[in-house]
């Protein structure tokens, strides 16, 4: 079982390799806003433990244990903003509330969400009858 | 801001009280499957920073504070569970998340997820047409 700091650290780096193609100290250490020397101490440990290897011109590549993980998170951490934002939370609670609770979502959990996410996105009515509820006090 | 450690206190405190009247270091102890010293200590420490009053005879006694807090996590805990139980998961599954999940739910989600769980409850129709999508492959 990894910690949610290294789950987050895994999302963020699958996130830059999948957006910019690479991932470098700088970026994560911005993205995470945390300093580069914490972040370079970070993936020493990461590569000594196996979830990427660091190297010195290529910057961060990811294993396939780390990709796993990294692609695991990015899923919940989009299911659970879909779903939310369906009903027009304000995306900075999205975030701060997925950022939490992504960490926490096993497989069964996630594939409610998922069904939920797909129901609300593809079901007006329902959403519409939901959310005159939701602003009614 | 408070520690999901001092969220699963309180809210464990808030569970015994409501159920048996009283909360008693072996029960917390016990319930959070830690020792009676650890306990004994974070009471001190709950009790310091005015989340509970420690009566020697009357045991752990939650100040104003402290029972918001616990009661915020109980509900939290109760609309998460009602939502996965409508979908069948199994108990074990649903405590582990539900128990992470908890500390990271904001007003707003947690009206969505209440807003969810009473559609569930009481639209069979739709809670039917999902379980039949969640068990294809
Ligand atoms: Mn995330
Ligand atoms: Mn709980």
């Amino acid at each position: 079982v990894h910690s949610p700091a290294i789950e987050d650290y895994l999302e963020q780096i699958h996130n830059l390799i999948e957006g910019k193609g690479y991932a470098r100290v700088v970026d994560i250490a911005q993205n995470l806003s945390i300093s580069q020397a914490s972040v370079t101490n970070m993936i020493q440990k990461l590569d000594a433990e196996g979830y990427l290897v660091y190297e010195r011109y290529r910057g961060v590549v990811l294993t396939d244990e780390g990709r796993k993980i990294g692609q695991e998170i990015a899923r919940r951490h989009e299911v659970l903003t879909r779903l939310l934002a369906t009903f027009g939370l304000d995306a900075e609670t999205v975030h701060h509330d997925v950022e939490g609770m992504e960490h926490h979502i096993s497989r069964q959990t996630l594939d409610v969400l998922t069904l939920l996410m797909e129901e609300l996105e593809g079901n007006p009515e329902l959403l519409k009858k939901l959310k005159r509820k939701m602003s009614r006090p």
